[in-house]
C-alpha cells in the first residue's frame, strides 16, 4: 500500500459519517489582499479597515478544506443547497471544517455515484461561520454493485435560504460608505437585468494561485499531463470573478449572506475570458437600513451577453450542456445579498 | 437603462466637478509583500520592520481608485505633473481619494477630449498622502462638439516640483540600513548615465494580478476578446519595474518622492522584457543625511539600452512614434529621490 | 564604469571575506499566505494562528538575500550541505543574512570556478534562524589563472547533519493538530518508498512572482530575451513544490528541520510538470512525542514515477545528465523531518 495515496472513493463513504477537515486555517489581511489581487473584488467592507474577512473568502477556504477527503479525484461538483453565512469572520479567525455525509447514491454507470455532504464551517470559538450542502459525483473502486443503486438515499433540500435565516447586520454604519454607487434597495425591480459590462481572461497562473491560496488540492486543476494540458479551472474561480464584476450596478451591497442553489453549468478552462449578469428575482424589505435582494448571478465565457438581443441562459440547440444550458454559461447561481437602502 | 453601465464620457465632466472615488482601502503588510512579489522591488525601508509603505503602492492605489469614475474607458492615459507624496503611509493606514475635474479640452477629431485632474490621496486623519495631476484622452458620447472645442479650458502646470516642497525625513537613521550599495549622494554626477542591467519579462498573470491590487478595473487591462488576444499592460507596471530595477546602482536611496512629470511613450504587451537606465539631471544638498536627486528614469522594452553604443531615447526615425520617442521606449519619468550622504 | 553593475566574479571572492547582504526583510503573515499560493503548502503549523513562518520560506529569504553578492551571474547553482534551521521564525521577525567564503576552486576551463559560502540568516535578536553551506559555479571576468586553478582550497563538509543538533519542539501540542493523517512515526519503515500523487505545474508568473517574492534577482529567472524564451525556473521553487506534495503520506510531520544534502540534478523551465516521490532513509526516536525522519525527497518532471514499474533515479544511459541522474530528476533532497509519535 501506498502511503501517498489518501483519495477516498464512492465505497469508502457511509451515511453518516463525519470527517474533521485538514488544515485549521487563520485568515488574515493577506488573504484579503491576495483575494482582491486575483478577483478585483472591489465590496468595501472587505478592502476597508473594517477588518472583515470576505464570506467567498470563507466558502473557498472551507471548501478547500473538505476536498482531500470528499472531492480529491471527484468527477464532478454537482451542486450546492442551503448555503448560509454565519459569523461574520475577522482577521486572525481561524477556521476549521467538519463535512458529514447525508446521502448517497450510486449512478446506473457502475462508474460513479454522487455523495452528498453537510459542510460546517467554525472558527476557533467553534461558532459556525458558514454551513452548506453539497453533491459530487465521485468514482468507484470497483463495479461491483452497492446498496445505494437499487436503494439510493437522497436528502431533502430546501429550494432556497428562508429569509429570516439572514442574518442582519445592523450595526454596520452605511452612511460612512463611500461606493461610488447610487443606486439602492428601492431603486431593484423583480425581474429587471443588470449588464455588469467589465470582463475578464482566465491567465494559468491565475486560477492555480487563487485554487492553492485555499489549499484546494484537486489533481485536475494542476496538472497538464493529467489533463492534457488543459487543467480545468476551479470553480469557485468563476463565482468569484462573477460576483466581483457584479460590483457595477450593484455598489451598495453589503457582500452575500446565503446561496440558494448554484450550478456549474459548463467548464471554464485558462485563456477564457468571463462575463456576468444578474437578474433580480426576489426582494424582501427588513428592518433596519438594510434590504435583502435575491439575486440570479449568470457568468458567461467568451460572449458578451449583453450584446446579444436576447441571451437565452438555457436552449433548445442540439449542442445544449448539461441541463439545457447555454454553451458559455459556466455558472448559474442563486444568492441573498444586502443592499443599502440610502437616505 | 443598465444599471451596470457607469462610466463617465467625456461630455459628463464641468470644470470644477470633485469626485469621491470608490472604495477606501486599507494599506498592509500584504500589499508590501504582494507589490513586492510582482515587481521584485528590494528599496530597504519598504521591506523591513518599519512597516512603512512603498510610495509606489501609495500611488497605484490612489490612481486605481479614480479610474472608475475618470478613466474606466479612457484612450490613453497622457501624462502626470506635480506629483508629490506627502504623509508617510504605515501598515493599517486607510486610504481613500478625491478627484478634481481642472482642465478640459476636446480633440478635433471629434470623438475624444482630454480630462484634466487634481488628485488628492489621504489617510484616515484626511492628512495628504499623494496629489498629483493627471490627464486622460476620454472617449466623447456623440460627435456634437463641446463648448472645449473652440475653448478649451487647459491648466498651467509646473514642469518641476519645487525642491523645497520635498519631504524631508530627518528621523531616519541611515546608518542602520544594510543595503549593500556603496554609492552616496556625493558619488553622482549630474550628466551621468547608469545602466540597471537586469531584465524583466511581463506575463499575463503579472499584470493583471498587479492591476487587480490596486482595484483598478480599466478594462482593457484585462479582457482579451475586447483587445484581441493582446490586453494592454497598465501603465504603472513598467512604472513600478524600472523603479526596481534601478536599485542596482542607488542602493542607498530613500524612496521616490516627487514626479516632476511623466510619459508612457509606447505600449506593453504581456511577454515584453523591460530594462532600464537613469540619467542624473539635477542634485541638491539638503540639511540632514540625505541629498535630493533629479533622476530622469527610462524604460525600454525588447532591447537592452546599454548594448547599443549610443541609445536615442527620441529617434527621427519614421517609425517613431508619440513625441518623436524611439518605438520601445514605454516610460520617460522625471522624479526626485532622496540618496544618503553616507558618513 | 556603470555604478549599474553590482556582480561579483570570481576572481573578487577571497577566502574568509564576509559579506553582509541587503536587505533585511521584515516577514509577515503576507509571507505565509503568498508562500501557500504559490505552492499550495499545506504543513498545519504554518497556516494556522501558531503565527509561525515555514522554514522553507526562511530558507528562500536567506539565499535570495545573498544572490546579489554571490550569485547573481552564477552559471549554476551546485549543492548544499550542513543546512540546519535554528530559533523558529514568527510573523513580524526581521531576517538579515551574513555569508562567508570558505572556500574557492578554479575550473580547469578557465571560464569558471567554484565559490563554497558559509551562510547565516539571524533574526532581529541576531539569533541564528538557519545556517548552511552552498556551493556555486560563478563565472571569471577573464582567462588569467588564478592562484586557486593549482591550489584549490576546498572546505570539508559532513555528509549530513547529526541527528543531536536537530532542534526538538517538545511545548508543541501534536494532538491539537488536525492533520487528517493517519500515519505516525512508527508507521514508517526504512527504504520504504512513497509515492505523492500528486501533480504541479509551473507557470511563467508563479515561478518569477515567487522567485521575486525573496527579492532574488539572478537574471537567468527572469529575463526571457537572455535566456532565448526559456527563463530558468528558480531551484528553490521545486524544492518547495515537492516540499508541499509531500504531504500526502507524511501529514503529521512537523517541518523540515535540516538538510544533509541537495542536487538540483536538472533544469525545470515553465511548463514543466512536477511529481514527488519520498524514500525513508533513516529514523531516529528522540524524547517527547516527534521522531526524527531522514528522508531522500526526488522530485521529477513531465513523468510520474509510480508510473514506471521501477524508477531509476540515477542511469547508464548516454542521454544521463549531471552525475549520472535520470533526465527527468530535477531534485535529489537529503533532509530530516520531525513526525509525530501519537498516542
Amino acid at each position: 500500500m501506498n502511503k501517498g495515496s489518501v483519495e477516498n472513493h464512492f465505497e469508502d463513504f457511509r451515511i453518516g459519517q463525519c470527517f474533521k477537515c485538514p488544515t485549521p486555517r487563520a485568515l488574515s489581511d493577506a488573504d484579503r489582499v491576495a483575494y482582491i489581487s486575483y478577483t478585483g473584488d472591489r465590496t468595501p467592507r472587505f478592502c476597508n479597515s473594517s477588518g472583515l474577512i470576505h464570506p467567498l473568502i470563507v466558502f473557498h477556504t472551507v471548501l478547500g478544506q473538505t476536498v482531500r477527503q470528499i472531492s480529491l479525484n471527484a468527477r464532478a461538483n454537482l451542486g450546492y443547497a442551503e448555503l448560509i453565512f454565519g459569523m461574520p469572520v475577522h482577521i486572525g479567525d481561524e477556521i476549521h471544517t467538519t463535512a458529514q455525509v447525508i446521502g448517497l447514491k450510486e449512478n446506473s454507470n457502475g462508474t460513479t455515484g454522487i455523495v452528498y455532504v453537510r459542510t460546517t464551517g467554525q472558527n476557533q470559538r467553534d461558532e459556525a461561520v458558514l454551513e452548506y450542502v453539497r453533491w459530487v459525483m465521485v468514482k468507484k473502486k470497483e463495479r461491483k454493485e452497492t446498496q445505494y443503486l437499487s436503494a439510493p438515499s437522497v436528502p431533502r433540500l430546501a429550494s432556497s435560504v428562508r429569509c429570516d435565516r439572514l442574518r442582519i447586520e445592523t450595526h454596520e454604519d452605511c452612511c460612512m460608505m463611500v461606493t461610488g454607487g447610487t443606486l439602492y434597495f428601492g431603486d431593484y425591480d423583480i425581474g429587471e437585468r443588470i449588464f455588469h459590462v467589465d470582463g475578464m481572461t482566465i491567465n494559468s497562473s491565475d486560477h492555480m494561485c487563487f485554487t492553492r491560496l485555499f489549499q484546494n488540492s484537486a489533481r485536475v486543476h494542476f496538472d497538464n499531463q493529467l489533463t492534457n494540458g488543459r487543467p480545468l479551472v476551479y470553480g469557485g474561480l468563476p463565482l468569484s470573478i462573477g460576483y466581483a464584476l457584479s460590483y457595477n450596478g450593484m455598489e451598495n451591497r453589503l457582500g452575500i449572506v446565503a446561496i440558494n442553489g448554484g450550478t456549474h453549468a459548463n467548464p471554464v478552462y485558462p485563456g477564457d475570458t468571463l462575463y456576468a449578469f444578474t437578474d433580480v428575482i426576489d426582494k424582501m424589505d427588513l428592518p433596519g437600513t438594510y434590504g435583502a435582494l435575491r439575486l440570479r448571478l449568470l457568468v458567461v465565457k467568451n460572449e458578451q451577453p449583453e450584446a446579444t438581443a436576447t441571451f437565452h441562459i438555457k436552449t433548445p440547440d442540439p449542442q445544449a450542456t448539461k441541463e439545457g444550458y447555454n454553451k458559455n454559461v459556466v455558472l448559474d447561481l442563486d444568492y441573498w445579498d444586502m443592499i443599502a437602502k440610502g437616505e
